[in-house]
C-alpha cells in the first residue's frame, strides 16, 4: 500500500464525482418504510468502461449475482440498474427473467444493449418483484452528472443515511483521476460481502484483468473485514465502473499508477466501510479492531474479526465496558495461533494488558476513553508480522427492536 | 442411536442419583451477584471411577483445563472441586498453582492422592481465585448422597435456574444403571464447549476407553450442537464418572450394553442441553433446528448450527416472525451444498417452502406457532441422508442488557 498523502478527499463526493458519469433514481413504491422515499435508481457511463466484480459466496442468491457475474466475466459494462425493498431472491426461475428485464429495460431507455448493464436488488426474500412499477419507474429516472446522491439514496435499506465518498490523484502523466463510490449496508454484514452493496466509478482508464484483480484485494481488505451481525446475504455485490474519460494512459499491473490507484480505491472502501459499521443497525460506536504480530495476515484477519463479531465484546463496547476477559476469549476461539503469555491489549491506544498480564488501569479513565463515538482496540500477538484490521460496532437493544420486527 | 423407549427419566434427578455419590456446597463469596449464594462445590465417589472428558479447543483457556486433561488422560478419578465466580483465566502461571491447589486442598479432606481429583472455575477471567477464602470452604463442604442440586447450584453464573437430570435403564445382567448429570451456561455458549460446564456421573462400570470415546461422540451431538451467542469459552469442560456401584459386567464397545449406555448419556446430555438453550441469557424461547437430506452429517451441522446462531434468524423468533428468508440466507452462507430449488422448510410442523417456492400460509397461524416457549425448525435439504440438530434460543433486547453491564 503506497502512502496515501496524494490521494485528496473531494468534499461532497459521491458516485457522480469522476467524469462522464450520471444518476438518478425516483420512488416507485418498492419501500414500505423509511424517510428517504427513492427505490430504483440507474447509472449511467458516457462511453465504454472496464468492469470488476466480487459477489456473495452464499449458496442461495440473488439471480442478480448470477446475471451479474456472467456480464462482469465479459469485462466491459456501461451502466447498472439498482432497486432497494424487495431483494429478487428466492422466487424461482422467475428472478432471473426479472433482472434480464430490468437490465433490457435500462438499456432500451439509454440506447444501449442489454449485457451492457448491471443490476442490483435489496430488501425482502422471497417476494417477486412488480414488474408493472419497474417498466414505468425507468421512463421516469432523470439522468444527471450530479445525480449521484439520489442513487445513493435510493439503494438504502435500514440505512439511517445514505453512504458517499469521492477522491482524486494525479495521474503520473499528469491526468487528474477521481474515483467515487457510494454503499449500502446495515443488517446482515459480515465477511464475503454481507447484505452489502458498493459501486465505485473512476474517469481513469485501467485494463479490465488489473481492475477485476483490484477490486477483489481491495475488498478483502475492506468490506470482507467488516462485521455487523455474522449473517452474510444473498445479494452482496461490489462493482466497479472505469470510463478513461481522464485521459491517462491505460493503468496495468506494470503502470507506474498502479499503486496509487489501488490506494485511492482502498480509500474510497474504507472510508464507505466505516460509514457501514458506524450505520450497523442499532449501533452507537464504531469498532476497529487491529490485530498484529501474527503469525501470518490470514491469522491476523481471523482474530480481527472474531474479535469485532464477538456478541459479547460488541455489547461490552455498547457498555463502555473494559471488559479485557472477553477479548482474550474472542481472540482464543479464533482460530489463530496465540500464547496468552505474549499478548498485548490497547484500547483506543492506553495500553490494559501487557505479556498476557493486565495492567492495573483507571477504570473511569479507560470508561470514558470508550464511551465516544470510536473504540478501537488492538491486539499484539507478538508472534510474527501478520497485520490486519477489521470494522464492526456495537451490539444495542436497537439491534434486537429493529430485526425481531422486520416484516411484522 | 438405539431406541430410548427403555430409558426411564428419574423425576428430582440429579448428579448424585447414581449409586455411591456425594456431594455439597457452600457460599464463601466469590459470586458478587445472584440470588443463589453458593459458589464452592465437591462431589466424590465412595469408589473409584473411570473417567472421560471433553474440553474447550480454545487457544486462551483456563490452567483448570490443562490440569484436568492430563488428569482425564490417566483413566481414573474419584472427586471434583467447583466453583463459580471467578473463571481462573488469564492470571499467568498462578492459574495452575491455584488450580493444582484446590484439588490438594479436596484430596486431603477426602484422604486422596491429589490426582484423583478433578476442579473447574467458571465466572470473571483476569482475577485470581483468593485462595484463603476457598482453603476455609472446603472444609465447610458437607457431603451428602442428597447433595447434587448444592452442586448443581454451586456451578451457576448468570442462569435463571440450575440444571440437573438423571435417567436409567437396565443392563442386560438385570442390574439396574443410572446416569445423572448437571449443567451450568447460558451466555458464551458455542460448539466446542463454550463457557459451559456438565459433569455425568453413572453407577455403571464402563471402559475408560469406551467412555472417553462415548463422551466425545455424545458431546459432539448434544452440547456442540448449542449456540447462544456464537462466543466459545475458556473453560468449557464436560466430565463423566463411572464407579462402577451397579455391579454390572464391565461395559465396553464389544458389551451387549453398550448401545444403551451410549442412548442413556446422550438423552442426560440432551436434556441438559435443551435446559441450557432455554436458559441462554435473556432468551424466551427454545429454538431447535433439524436438518436433514444433506449432502453429510458435516454439511447438517453446519448448516443447523448456522441457522439456529444467525442473530437475524434469532431476532426473528423473539419477534414470533415466520421470516424464512433469513432462514435461507443462514443455509446459503452456512457453507453446506443447498439446491434452491430443493430446499423445504417447516415451523413447529408446517411446510411454509417446498421444493424452494414458499407456500401460502396463513401468517397468523404461524405467527401463533412461533408464540409458545419452543420454536422447531426443520430444513429438508433433499440431496442425501446427511442429518443433524442444533439448539439454540432468541435474540432479545435482555441480551444486551445482561451483556453490557457485567462487570461494570
Amino acid at each position: 500500500m503506497p502512502a496515501s498523502a496524494d490521494i485528496n478527499a473531494i468534499s461532497n463526493g459521491t458516485i457522480t464525482s469522476p467524469q462522464g458519469f450520471s444518476a438518478g433514481g425516483v420512488f416507485i413504491g418498492l419501500k414500505t418504510r423509511g424517510e428517504d422515499k427513492l427505490d430504483l435508481a440507474m447509472l449511467v457511463s458516457d462511453s465504454p468502461c472496464s468492469i470488476g466484480g466480487v459477489f456473495t459466496t452464499s449458496a442461495i442468491r440473488s439471480a442478480t449475482v448470477d446475471l451479474d457475474r456472467e456480464r462482469v466475466a465479459r469485462g466491459q459494462a456501461r451502466a447498472l440498474i439498482v432497486n432497494a425493498g424487495i431483494a429478487n431472491t428466492c422466487v424461482g426461475a422467475q428472478g432471473y427473467k426479472d433482472a434480464e428485464e430490468m437490465t433490457r429495460l435500462a438499456a432500451e431507455k439509454l440506447g444501449l444493449g442489454a449485457e451492457d448493464v448491471l443490476v442490483c436488488s435489496t430488501g425482502v426474500i422471497g417476494v417477486e418483484l412488480p414488474m408493472s412499477l419497474i417498466r414505468s419507474g425507468v421512463t421516469q429516472i432523470a439522468l444527471d452528472a450530479d445525480g449521484g446522491p439520489e442513487l445513493a439514496r435510493a439503494m438504502m435499506t435500514t440505512d439511517t443515511h445514505p453512504k458517499e465518498t469521492a477522491v482524486s490523484f494525479a495521474a503520473s502523466t499528469g491526468q487528474t483521476i477521481t474515483i467515487g463510490g457510494v454503499a449500502k449496508g446495515s443488517g446482515m454484514i459480515n465477511p464475503n460481502m454481507a447484505t452489502m452493496l458498493s459501486f465505485a466509478t473512476t474517469d481513469a482508464a485501467v485494463d479490465p484483468g488489473f481492475l477485476q484483480m483490484t477490486v477483489k484485494a481491495v475488498a478483502d481488505e475492506t468490506y470482507n473485514m467488516l462485521t455487523v451481525d455474522g449473517d452474510s446475504s444473498t445479494n452482496d455485490t461490489f462493482l466497479a465502473f472505469a470510463n478513461g474519460q481522464a485521459g491517462n494512459p491505460v493503468i496495468d499491473d506494470r503502470s507506474p499508477d498502479s499503486e496509487a490507484f489501488t490506494a485511492a480505491l482502498h480509500q474510497v472502501c474504507a472510508n464507505l466501510t466505516r460509514m457501514l459499521a458506524r450505520d450497523g443497525e442499532g449501533a452507537t460506536r464504531l469498532l476497529t479492531v487491529q490485530v498484529d504480530g501474527a503469525r501470518d495476515a490470514i491469522d491476523a484477519r481471523k482474530a480481527a474479526l472474531t474479535i469485532a463479531g464477538s456478541p459479547l465484546v460488541k455489547s461490552a463496547v455498547y457498555g463502555a465496558d473494559p471488559n479485557w476477559g472477553r477479548l482474550m476469549m474472542a481472540l482464543g476461539r479464533s482460530g489463530a495461533e496465540a500464547v496468552e503469555e505474549k499478548v498485548d491489549l490497547f484500547v483506543n491506544g492506553v495500553c490494559i494488558m501487557e505479556a498476557g498480564t493486565p495492567i492495573p488501569f483507571h477504570r473511569d479513565a479507560v470508561v470514558a476513553l470508550m464511551s465516544g463515538e470510536q473504540v478501537d482496540f488492538r491486539v499484539s500477538l507478538n508472534l510474527a508480522a501478520g497485520e490486519a484490521t477489521a470494522y464492526g460496532c456495537d451490539l444495542t437493544e436497537q439491534y434486537v427492536i429493529i430485526n425481531s420486527a422486520y416484516t411484522t
